[in-house]
């Protein structure tokens, strides 16, 4: 009468860092890396048999020892590298792993990059999640934490009204947000650090350069343009909050403002979500 | 060929507080909110359209509103009324209402509760998710930051090992954990603060009384008991990280450690997640 | 021409469990550690002389040790053996030692205390530090994050007012804090657990059971309070956000808030900062 | 016998944007601000006599007020015009206000500056501090968040041993920080957006271009370098945590580990703090 459905489990919060000490200077990648199995685990729930557990130990082990070999390139091989190899497990139907990569550049001496020193960037997290089934591997790359905005060319209008409304129409808002942008290849093999950056690049350009009419329709502007641009991308899902700059009245203090001071809120939060695909996509 | 997928849309973090003045005693709700809706806005996305969309401010301003009637009661009940007046625009299809509650208590003043002064606990955060369509409302409630420990009679052994397995086999280690729990009520009619109130007691209670032989098992035997017990409930949804407390080696410093001092980490962890359910269920 | 000027280093973070394994029931200490060392460490910075620097791993290691044969006690015990052992190092002129510790307490199971599971309290932080000179030690005992409210009885009135000021006078408002409080001891020889849970009672009892014109006056009153009714403590420091919760305008929807409803706020946030002391403290 | 003693409040986390919509290109300034005022508030704690004390809210409304005049240029002439006009109030004997900026640079298109569109940076936030008394301003400028690393170049060896010392020596290990510095100038009146960026990249330079035999040396190094190539600068204040990165044993796996692959932590952490000053300085 009682039974078990869906179930995973892994390890997350694996911090693994690789130098990379070439002659004329050295690279850093900074993985979070979080591994996910799906499979054969009942027995593990309903009887306490532990047989078929690969342990979350393990699975760290792994995730240090391969980021020897696979962490010199990009952190979707490497994902793909780890969710191929748990997949070699019988009991195992599904493989995730999802790495969250703090980007760090070269300190610059004299106009030059330094060989080996470094300083973490803050634009952004870069994203690759990896799933491996023995029909396919799938693998999404994307960034989150990127806080942009557009300090006009938004708007916010023609929207309906009932008894709760009280927010005035604008023609000009400050826009806010903090960009999670996720996108799905169409391939497992892929050139992943460039096509990444120039997908970031195309997302940034359209954010900065578009006019937005509302939060939803920038999601659409944006990631079409991610799907016309590159065609190794097959679906695009966003999220983005809405951190809304109120425009300070000043009136009282017997001064204008206009669009000049602005309170920076995060609570309350708009957040929207959609995701745009190819239509033939699944 | 590019089309828009899954969307929606609401508002998050509308923190509301609810004062009852009752003669004898105040009362405090103190609810984190989050509204979320999905429905007919594909031009929205596409059209730069906002004629249908309902703007976020509007649902925080009724969750406002709607607290002042309906969070004197319990947060299942507010969720509920507040999806249905969403559901109330013909656009919208589905409207998920999520409630994260701070719990208070009365400060005791001389063994007695204050009427008019409160503490808020820690002991975890309750939650509530109401989602609404025209075909059915789903209310679940649940709790999280929920940290819990079980000093013995947790057990880890009988796993396979293979070239990256160091971890040692265990019968007697600390088990500490951050529990989520979330369950899905069979109707939307229900006491729900007894209700919520009962079934976090159970699972309280079955976590200090088992044997574990892994987290995974733990999930299982406690959202087994919930099911036995409660019959309001019709599945139950944990997630348990494993929060490592590793045994200190003390023996460089010539002392022994019989499950005395533990180095409690957080990173990495283990992430166990399992869904439990009557056999009838969806 | 450039000298070096104050310094200290030590250890952070260091997060060690201290499970007491008595037939009766378990006990559990979770304390989160620094260690600061201040002395002869000049020629550790200006020439790279590592020969009087105690490492912060042995700190780390000295940490766990003693939380063997000391942290079955109080934090406060715990903390000043540390110092004391630190001190011990010629170079060392002085020793802080600050634990945080997180609140367990037995899970209930069918009304006892269970003898080996436990639940993290969140009603606060209790905090000890201990810092030791050859001339002397000085205890320091408190509370942190103890989140607390006053739903009437509270009042903010007869303020100056300049061409800045829109906030209104108000009899009765809601008053929210997130409590920080410090008081140091007399003597380092204390039943530091039982002065503890007195004084941090006598501050909660305080709390609710004055009349706060300002969130300065109810800091005298508590502080005053803990000084009259505990002769062990010398000083007492608060510091005391004031967490906004602004009465909701329901007007606009046809509504009344007598008050009921509130917005929670964060930021921005008061904050109140007063040392209460006898008049014969240093 | 009970006496206040040192007391002071104000408001904390004023979050204000203040846009310049100059023809060629917006600028952005994103401030943080917390003020804060010391004087003859005693009767305000021990009376409940409000009549000296400016609301912490004219404070909020102050900050969002001078922001359209003042935060146009550098976080310190803000920060010293706001803490200059709290000066005007008799009572106030000391005003010190904190400005917390987050940089936002414009996103590039097509190789150009957009001139309207902005991300925010995430290489460390700046800091600037201001304190007004009668008889004078001081002004402190700095960064705190900067994450940086040096890949080899850093030892830590020559240690004294005890019996709680388990750390190996190392000639050669990876270092991790995450920068504050502070740093003090003897005047107030600067081309503060300019001498900021030149301390800060003497101050990145030298991280990246010395040997580290340890932090405290590093910090020594780097500090002295800020007073040597900045004569604005008096004293500067740094807390470095050692953000310990482990070269993990990989030897159970068959393989080497020649400085490729680390695990990164932040608990424990060591946490070394120093002041360097000139000699004249107070």
């Amino acid at each position: 009468m009682i039974e078990l459905g869906r179930n995973r489990y892994g390890k997350a919060a694996i911090h693994v860092v690789r130098v990379a000490r070439d002659p004329g200077g050295h690279r850093v990648r900074d993985a979070i890396v979080a591994v996910a199995l799906e499979g054969d685990f009942t027995a593990a729930h309903t009887d306490g048999d532990n047989s078929l557990v690969v342990t979350t130990d393990t699975m760290k082990n792994t995730a240090y020892a391969f980021a020897r070999d696979h962490l010199d390139g990009s952190i979707e091989a490497y994902g793909r590298a780890l969710a191929e190899h748990f997949l070699e497990f019988e009991q195992v139907d599904r493989a995730t792993v999802n790495v969250r990569e703090h980007l760090w550049r070269p300190i610059e001496v004299g106009g030059q990059p330094a060989r080996d020193a470094f300083l973490r960037g803050g634009e952004g997290i870069r994203i690759a999640t990896v799933a491996a089934t023995r029909a396919e591997t799938t693998v999404e790359a994307g960034v989150e934490d990127l806080v942009a905005m557009k300090t006009t060319r938004s708007a916010f209008s023609g929207f309906p009204r009932d008894r709760y409304t009280t927010l005035p129409e604008t023609e000009d808002r400050l826009m806010a947000t903090r960009i999670t942008a996720i996108w799905r290849y169409g391939s497992p093999d892929l050139d992943f650090d460039a096509t990444f950056g120039a997908v970031r690049q195309t997302l940034l350009e359209v954010f900065a350069d578009h006019d937005s009419p509302s939060v939803q329709t920038s999601i659409w502007i944006m990631a079409r343009a991610i799907l016309e641009r590159h065609e190794a991308v097959e679906e695009v899902r966003m999220v983005l909050p809405n951190l809304h700059h109120w425009l300070v009245d000043l009136t009282p203090f017997g001064m204008t403002n206009q669009g000049e001071v602005y309170v920076s809120t995060t609570e309350p939060h708009g957040l929207i979500e959609a995701t745009v695909r190819r239509s033939d996509s699944a």
